[in-house]
């Protein structure tokens, strides 16, 4: 046994390993748009493909939507069955005009902060995804073969909304099922700082169109008496808040959210988030959410609801006087704790219509899905031997940190296979993922594949 | 002489005149946007070709934006000097989706009102240009003369903020002086009802993007603590009204502002004007702007502050769970009585500076232009000679009536050239300028064209 010859074979197939992850940031594998569905496709071949390159039996499993790439690999009898989820789908990339390059021509830049890999999906989740692979691959160079079973599942749609997973997740539940769910897809609660996540938010999604005049109107002839839905609209989301206490003011939008505990919030002081840092390198020269509540508090143990679209009306070059017929919205709301994504929907909706005008009317997208916070189930022992393996890695400790992002698979792991999952990620919070200019730092990715290579070490080894 | 002879003559050419009209209408000329550039150049040489077919001396007069197309005619001696001015250029034509048809692709279509002229531009204004100019060929035709002495002046800039016309006017003041200017850029106060502007709102634009953080973020990553510009525009659009009283809250906005006198509000009431099918022809149950004012008054002689268009963030299919680095928002005010625009755009963004958060950060959009209101001068005996003339020809007396819309030109002429207006124009209501499916009526079309000529009879009528 050799870890140390898996951890030298990472290093000198390092410059490989970039190519690999490059030609697979080049596939544009937009899940939500409809115009890149072969790309979505293209980019889950790319995958099973390099899978069985490692030997790992592996196939892509149609959907109704974009594809599942399913792999499996046998190991030691003594060995825990692992599942190892990712998903190959990338954000929009829209404003193009930010982006420093072209998003799907990715390249490896210096920055003051060290080589990055640049491009849409670099950290979010193609480069994380890899890591494992990488491990994987090493593992099987160096050994012939895996430390443990390992089950590889790969979704296109996390980011459109996971719409096939629940039920490609129930018709193969058998097929899935392992002692424990690995996820990469998170990141790093500072930068150097080893991190696995012990909670994350939940997610509530809903949309709405605001409906005045019957076409648009000029505002010559109209402004005055008509009623405008950009005006509405605004009066609408400006009420969503109370602006002297930072809260949302829906009525019944904290329910079930809980105080954390203090020696969680101790625990978290001492984790190594520096606040400053996470605020100012977006500009931010302070928190801007509920008063009373810590940076960290705000960012993952307080629910939010967020505008994350607003639009109506003129909005080329130049003027157009014109009081426009509709006004669009969409919100995302992150959960806490106990929230009930379908109690809080109807809350918001209630909310909306209660406020709107005479001759005002309200429609809501009625095809978007929620998910409930979770919690990880740390004291199982995997959890003790993924931050030992980290903490050799990183020459410092891991820490067990929130996350303020949504991973709905984490629920439905739990829920349809009765998987505890553990989520291990690399990003750096100035990744920029969802954003203009991507990147995932070079040491991420490198270290990165050197932790998964510890990981399944320490999950491998038969108890004392 | 021979106005009967005129009149047959404008019947007999009706359908040669649509099809003249509806050449023009496929000329895509939207000023507002760079890429048409060539296609307003193309209707202004469209209409110096027009005007020469009827002997009118006539050429392309470059800017630097699109060209001016001046034309001067001879008339008796004793007849007065007319300016007619109208404009080719059309709005964008956005949202293409709820157009019935291609917008520049224009046809007669059947209604229950009657036949009409669906196409941009139909009524704003290329439509009502074409009354003047088909009046004077039947006039050229019958008599081989025009009855007055006119200059004829079209810009293509009236719906991108006239940026020439100011120079050009001060260029060539000598050139295009008369004794009074006519302008067919109006509607009629209600279906059938022959209307002469008596006052016009005047017009402010601005522009502003509120910025965030420096880069789009991921709203699981600052969630919470990050400031959102959505949300800061909402508030802020929000904060630019009074919800109880419909009026703007913007300190000082209604300086300047005079109420209507009695007897001029009694004269209103009797106009013709039609509240109900005005306010129902677009949706509307009832009238949406400051309360204790009439429809009209809150149309004719209220001031207001509209939002004309507001975006950022994720606007496409599906969900994007970003928290916008801008969002933007257009914002055009109606002047009336002595607001005085430049004093009124300090008051605005003062409005915003004050109530940004700390961390936003407003830009503004300082190219756009403002006018003041306008009174015409009705005792003029032009005005009588319009009344009467309008009078014979839709047989039912013609009113001077207040206008909600902005025509700077008025301002301009007045300030530059001496001269007062008069505007005359067939419009209705329901034309949809600046909307999908504009439409001119062909019944305005023809009797327009009929009540130009007999205007044009009155006026080059000896004194008595």
């Amino acid at each position: 046994m050799s870890l140390e010859d898996v951890l030298a074979r990472i290093d000198a197939d390092l410059p490989d390993a970039k190519t690999r992850l490059m030609e697979l940031l080049r596939i544009p594998s937009i899940s939500t748009d409809p115009d890149y569905k072969a790309q979505c496709e293209q980019a889950a071949s790319w995958l099973v493909s390099d899978l069985q390159s490692i030997g790992i039996t592996s196939e892509k499993r149609a959907t109704p939507g974009h594809p599942m790439v399913v792999g499996h690999v046998d190991g030691p009898e003594h060995a825990p069955h692992l599942l190892f989820y990712g998903h190959y789908d990338v954000q929009p990339v829209d404003p193009l005009e930010l982006w420093n390059r072209d998003p799907f021509d990715p390249a490896i830049e210096e920055t003051d902060a060290g080589p990055v890999i640049r491009g849409r999906g670099s950290s979010d989740d193609k480069g994380q995804l890899m890591t494992f692979v990488e491990a994987c691959r090493a593992w099987a160079a160096v050994e012939g073969s895996l430390p443990c079973r390992i089950t590889f599942f790969f979704e296109g749609e996390e980011e459109s909304g996971s719409p096939s997973l629940v039920p490609f997740l129930e018709q193969n539940a058998d097929e899935l099922k392992a002692d424990i769910a690995l996820v990469c897809d998170t990141s790093m609660v500072s930068r150097g700082v080893p991190s696995i996540a012990s909670q994350l938010r939940g997610m509530l999604k809903d949309e709405f169109t605001i409906t005045g005049p019957r076409i648009d109107l000029h505002s010559g002839h109209y402004g005055g008496p008509g009623l405008n839905p950009l005006r509405e609209i605004a009066r609408i989301v400006d009420s969503f808040y109370d602006q002297d206490t930072g809260r949302v003011a829906v009525a019944g939008f904290y329910d079930g959210v809980h105080e954390v505990p203090e020696d969680q919030l101790r625990q978290w002081q001492d984790c190594g988030f520096d606040e400053a840092e996470y605020l100012n390198s977006v500009g931010y020269s302070q928190a801007h959410g509920e008063k009373g509540y810590s940076t960290l508090e705000q960012q993952w143990a307080r629910p939010t609801l967020e505008v994350n679209g607003m639009w109506g009306g003129y909005t080329g070059a130049g003027t157009k006087t014109v009081i426009p017929s509709q006004a669009h919205c969409k919100i995302t709301c992150r959960l806490v704790g106990d929230m009930d994504p379908d109690a809080l929907r109807d809350k918001i909706r209630a909310h909306v219509e209660e406020r709107l005008s005479p001759d005002a009317d309200v429609t809501w997208n009625n095809d978007l899905e929620g998910s409930r916070a979770a919690v990880m189930n740390i004291a199982r022992p995997e959890f003790e031997a993924a931050r030992a393996a980290l903490s050799d890695e990183w020459n410092r400790e891991a820490v067990f940190c929130g996350m303020g992002g949504s991973i709905p698979v984490v629920g439905f792991f739990r829920n349809i296979l009765g998987l505890d999952s553990m989520l291990i990620g690399f990003a750096n919070d100035d990744d920029a993922i969802h954003s203009p200019n991507e990147k995932y730092d070079v040491k991420s990715f490198h270290k990165g594949i050197r932790s998964w290579a510890r990981v399944l070490d320490r999950l491998s080894a038969r108890p004392a």
